[in-house]
């Protein structure tokens, strides 16, 4: 089955700043896309949507043909409309897959799922990261070697707030010293979130073959395999009838009201 | 040291259902007050907040001054203002300890921590509930019988949309059949959240001495162990400078924008 | 490809006890066999092996054969022998994916495996099981109804004496009220480990059409995704030679022992 | 109440290396103590037992008047015998805290607990260490520089085969670039568990002030707070008898074996 995926990029330092129009002439956006269709090749269909497009170029029609969301957002996170935040984090909770690119660490929808503040330390000064694999058996870490060296990027460091990750990948270094939790894992609803630290727009990151890699591994691993896409909901059960779930009439009973 | 606790009640069932007031004349929220007292005596400051009162009775300078908030909401989730959601959870984040009890499960606070839709399956009949101890030496759990036997009670079951806790500490089966994890935490920022399931508004399950041990145990575990609260913060650090972090400056470089 | 799964079971009920040997008549880990090859039918190669064949039927040839190993046993763990524990051991460490089955619990190996007692509470009186997907997008889980139904199986009850699971993707309730973690997945080494509680002698649980499949899911789930199976090693690198260590040489220096 | 603790040295390179001797005068056991006591005072008793003493000074009357053992070891793990292995497991499982040093992570005592080989990858060549706090509301992080800097120390890599930890306190750099999982909680039966990676024979980490405090604070954190220590047991209960459990008679009934 191919898988449809929807990389989105907030497009906005392409536009405004020259260097990174130069450095990413398709858009951060186009980058990462080729990277996955060099990997998955015919497993995959990619599409493209950014911040200028109507709804983000995130309709519901859209997300409802979208197996793997990837989302990269940097400086225009206040800009993305709570509306659409609400469609994304309910499509995540009944199954889409969500993969989360760098400073996309803070965007409104990992917030939202994350339910903390996700911040950091951090520095842009060239530091070297290494992403050692600490979960050698994780599907995301197969073919990626060990460590995966990118010679010079923006530095994340520790403390990091989120959740305790379901599974932390992998965890890198930098040249100052500083750690982080740069490959990890979150389930929330049906849905499949990885978060994965590199990718900044100064650095030609998203044209690097490790890190296409692991993208392209976390897009396959991100797809459900649920057989379809469902809401969770609160459903009233009777006794023994285990499989017939009843909507909710309201917390208030008016015949206990006297 | 006293530990101050605030406990929030929605206070509605016991003003619209006579049947609940005269189960809890002194509100939901006075039995949950008074259970953590009898335990904890003069180790713990108690006061109540509930629903109507201005801000909700949850004022900054309220949640200033406690060192763990417990929830109980039910019929009118949705007239909790954003705002004063906002406030708890900052707090949460800042070191706030948080006791989520029952159909708090669906308030927006819970919600807004989780990242999830907090749905779960429910049936009010009269079900024996029975809570099993799976982390026997954790804080929550000591003093508390194995199984912790509640005569009746509403029945929660799963499929409960939350992410994995970080712990789990008890699991409960009902007459019918059903399961639940029924006393789980969570870290989110520096804050500690805990979430116990028993206590419907149609049962006297705030009465009972097991569920009180369990709401003080709770309490008591919730008090961070860190010195004074502080927000997670994002910071920029030079090389070598490990312990003096620099405020964020705003994402695109005007020098660089050409 | 082809999954190659070796059936382990003691055989020892079903010599000494007439009544299981004519609730399975081609021994239990033949219906454990029979279960496996009808739901993965082309997909899988399924021998058997018992406690009374030549090294268990374990040989270092069998295993290294081996993809996934399923583990029943109950009545003469003891006649284990120490040197077959071993070297399932290193194989799961290596990769090899081990199913352990319901009073597999308490084997050699998955003590082993756990570092713990592997204790818990049970008896063996007609409960019904119910068996709840608390995991709902594991690939464990699929197929499988919510909950599972077990007419009549042996009881097991928490505590259950083990390290905190990677993932709890079913958890049981029975008829008499106990609750356990039913389906729990661990790593350890290369190796990927499921436990799953049904299967008594005393039951004809392993004719059970959801039994087989979850026991089919696990089998493969359990596959190792890495390209082959290596034994984690400790290894000395030099600083920048990120990808060549070096053998060990011992922990005391003869140059510096003067 | 005061915590008691026996600090376990192996004793073998200040007997065999001057180099060694010289450093930690007292043996490196003598400097782990020496910190405890510095830090802990009145709230605590320590004694030492080495490798050489009767029984390694591991008695069960030792073992039943420890609280808490610390355990380093590297040059003889071989050395210890399998019943005090045996003996020491026992007691964690009983609810006996473990705090594991360093080069301990290779001991028989650690390997029997996580089932797994524990190997890593090393270097012993003066790089500075850098442990990053990733969970900083817990006990073991308070009062600990954040990052806490060692000037020189052996180095510790990943991949480090260990089962996932219940929780990650700490996260190590080193000059080299490699990251480890260095403080890290498990529990094990009744008993806690904290692994912690600085300590070398080569270098006087055991008297830096940031390494005392965090073995300190370990010490206070696995104390359990269970009342006493008791073995996990199988054991048999009747219906709706959810208290009394009855011992194992064996897996064949004699009545069965017609």
């Amino acid at each position: 089955m191919t898988i449809r995926v929807t990389v989105w990029g907030e497009n906005r330092h392409e536009q405004l700043e020259p260097e990174v129009a130069k450095r990413y002439p398709n858009g951060m956006h186009g980058a990462v896309a080729e990277g996955i269709e060099a990997n998955l090749g015919e497993g995959v269909t990619v599409r493209t949507a950014t911040l200028d497009d109507p709804e983000h170029g995130l309709t519901e029609e859209v997300l409802q043909n979208t197996d793997v969301l990837t989302w990269w957002g940097h400086a225009a996170h206040a800009e993305v409309s709570d509306e659409v935040v609400d469609r994304v984090q309910r499509h995540v909770l009944a199954g889409m897959g969500l993969v989360v690119l760098h400073s996309g660490h803070w965007s409104k929808i990992f917030q939202r799922l994350m339910g903390t503040s996700c911040t950091l330390r951090w520095r842009s000064e060239h530091d070297r990261e290494l992403l050692w694999t600490v979960d050698p058996t994780h599907p995301i870490a197969q073919g990626v070697p060990h460590p995966l060296i990118i010679e010079e990027d923006e530095m994340y460091g520790e403390f990091f707030d989120i959740p305790a990750p379901d599974e932390i990948v992998f965890i890198s270094s930098f040249t100052g010293g500083e750690v982080f939790r740069s490959g990890i894992t979150f389930k929330r609803g049906f849905g499949k979130i990885f978060y994965f630290r590199p990718g900044d727009q100064d650095f030609p990151t998203y044209f690097h073959e490790g890190v296409r890699k692991v993208i392209s591994n976390a897009v396959e691993w991100a797809v459900t395999v649920r057989p379809e896409r469902t809401d969770p909901v609160l459903l009233r059960y009777d006794t023994e009838d285990f499989y017939n779930g009843q909507g909710y009439q309201g917390a208030l009973d008016p015949e206990k009201q006297k």
